[in-house]
């Protein structure tokens, strides 16, 4: 098999195994239609922490210790992290895993960073270059109103566009060294879409491009279709989001429909939560993925899902400069392989 | 070969060609010592922009626009971008690189950034995923001020231990389908270190100590010391982090004075300059080692060259939580090779 398939994509000959997932997610989440799934719940914002900024980088730190507890390994074993999150200069990240003292590799892609994190751990175990890596995400919807938006003190108006940031982390252990059903098999790098969208309350026409430039370039370089996939699950596209997807998919004449979720949606419940469109962050596909969607692949009831991670890039600087907000998104293609 | 090496280390088997680089800098670095070797001078801190911050973006659009015609290359031809900058969000890599229209994967390890970027873009394409990636960062010293520490506008004290944030970026072109004579030969990802250090203005002491810890993790690793390479360079560790990595290294029982240089000390003339500490940022690796270091290992004058990008992992807002500053380190050995 030919690492390289087409323009974008790669193919991960050995599929590396996500041998397990930890999802930390925060109380909002906990009540939300995936609640009883999540590894741990926090019911304090401020997890026993001084600050929000302080408690998101503890979803971190504990993500990887309790992750790496619950499939039975240790730090020791682990070569790389991947990491990334929404606050300035990443300090979620660092923070949250210096105790951790394994070589980090720090990454931002805004929403996208989850899957841009498995494209690379595949790279990086596939081409023998390390024997195990984590890939890390989260975010906190405290940290990141007052950070992009408003001081929740504030207590600004939403739009019915906007999205309500996921409280949580999710943290994926992959290796080459064990075998789990659950398989890296692609990986797609994205493109930076620019549809000259600036209201940073929808960030689901933002990112609604770049997902499907991400999927068609997929499709194209693998000579695959929706019909050949079970799933294909974007990171935090919320309804706007989702049904701009599902209007440009069929424009290009396909339809995504039937095989199409979004963790933004799966999240919450949109009547009963008020979330507005849905949900977002780094945590959101962080903790869905992770506790939704792997244990189905894991039990083969899913074969072929394409996970595809969206972000939207620009600060609140940029914005103020009148710059568009730039879309991004990253594919990886989990595969269930029977042991 | 194996590809792994040791707990930490990596080696790229094909021994993937760095074909050329592109620097681009500010007028203050145009006057220092390396004035005529920097690819392009631009006067205009302002680069013809509204803001710094889009200056900076141009900077890196500049870089890899103009480094692909010096190379005689085309985007169409690469597959893959690693990017990454200080600015919140790194904006200034998002906004600089989207008209280039190339997969994008970004990064944030502060100053450390090219050095990342090198690391993974020998793993990209020793692996086999892509034929050719090209790394990139850039800083901007009124960027960052503002950013990090005052407005300029504001005429604060600086202190002796400051650095100067370079105006610059600088564009690496790595391939696996073309031969050069710089090769990228291991990559060693960092852990980060933890000194205590709170003081922002003094990020050499910050940096020194990750320096050494993946220094010699390298060492240990490949079972190689300070005589067994030509130079040791140094991202921008600056006077202070300079005369501390000597300090901790005799400490440690080796003498790296006689093969180590720093990015930082040779961007600026510190007597004629008025830089304090010396240069810093993700630009000041990024310029200095493109147009000094790379043309001296092209030519064989320097065979073995171990490159250790240093970065300072805090935000202004971490700081004011009252966390230390962590410093982070990543190694890549660039070498020569006879075509």
């Amino acid at each position: 098999m030919a690492k390289r398939v087409g323009r974008y994509t790669m193919a991960y000959e050995s599929l590396p195994s996500v041998v397990g997932t930890y999802s930390v997610a925060g109380s909002k989440e906990g009540q939300g239609p995936l609640g009883k799934k999540f590894d741990l719940i926090v019911e304090d914002s401020y997890y026993g922490e001084k600050t929000w900024e302080k408690a998101e980088s503890k979803f971190q730190r504990t993500a990887v210790k309790k992750g790496l507890e619950k499939i039975g390994s240790d730090k020791s074993q682990y070569d790389l992290v991947f990491a990334g999150d929404l606050l300035n200069q990443c300090t979620g990240s660092c923070y949250g895993l210096l105790e951790h003292d394994i070589p980090y590799c720090g990454l931002f892609t805004a929403c996208a960073t989850v899957a841009q994190g498995l494209v690379l751990s595949g790279m990086a175990i596939d081409g023998g270059f390390v024997n195990r890596a984590i890939t890390i995400a989260s975010s906190h919807f405290c940290t990141a109103e007052r950070q992009f938006r408003m001081p929740l003190e504030y207590g600004g108006q939403r739009a019915p566009t906007a999205q309500w940031t996921v409280t949580g982390s999710g943290a994926y252990f992959v290796s080459g060294q064990e075998k789990s059903t659950v398989r890296l098999a692609h990986g797609t790098f994205g493109k930076m879409v620019d549809y000259e969208v600036t209201d940073t309350t929808n960030m689901g026409a933002v990112m609604a491009p770049a997902f499907c430039d991400t999927l068609e370039n997929y499709f194209h370089d693998t000579n695959t279709g929706v019909e050949d996939v079970d799933l294909i699950v974007s990171g935090d596209l919320g309804k706007c989001g989702y049904d701009l997807v599902c209007e440009l998919c069929a424009g290009d004449g396909f339809d995504i429909r039937p095989k199409y979720q979004d963790c933004g949606l799966l999240v919450f419940d949109r009547e009963r939560q008020d979330v507005h469109a849905g949900g977002s962050g780094c945590g959101c596909s962080g903790i869905v993925v992770a506790s939704e969607i792997y244990p189905r692949i894991a039990s083969g009831e899913l074969k072929n899902v394409l996970f595809v991670g969206t972000g939207a890039l620009f600060s609140p600087m940029s914005g103020m400069q009148g710059e568009n907000i730039i879309g991004i998104a990253h594919l990886v293609h989990l595969q269930h392989v029977a042991n």
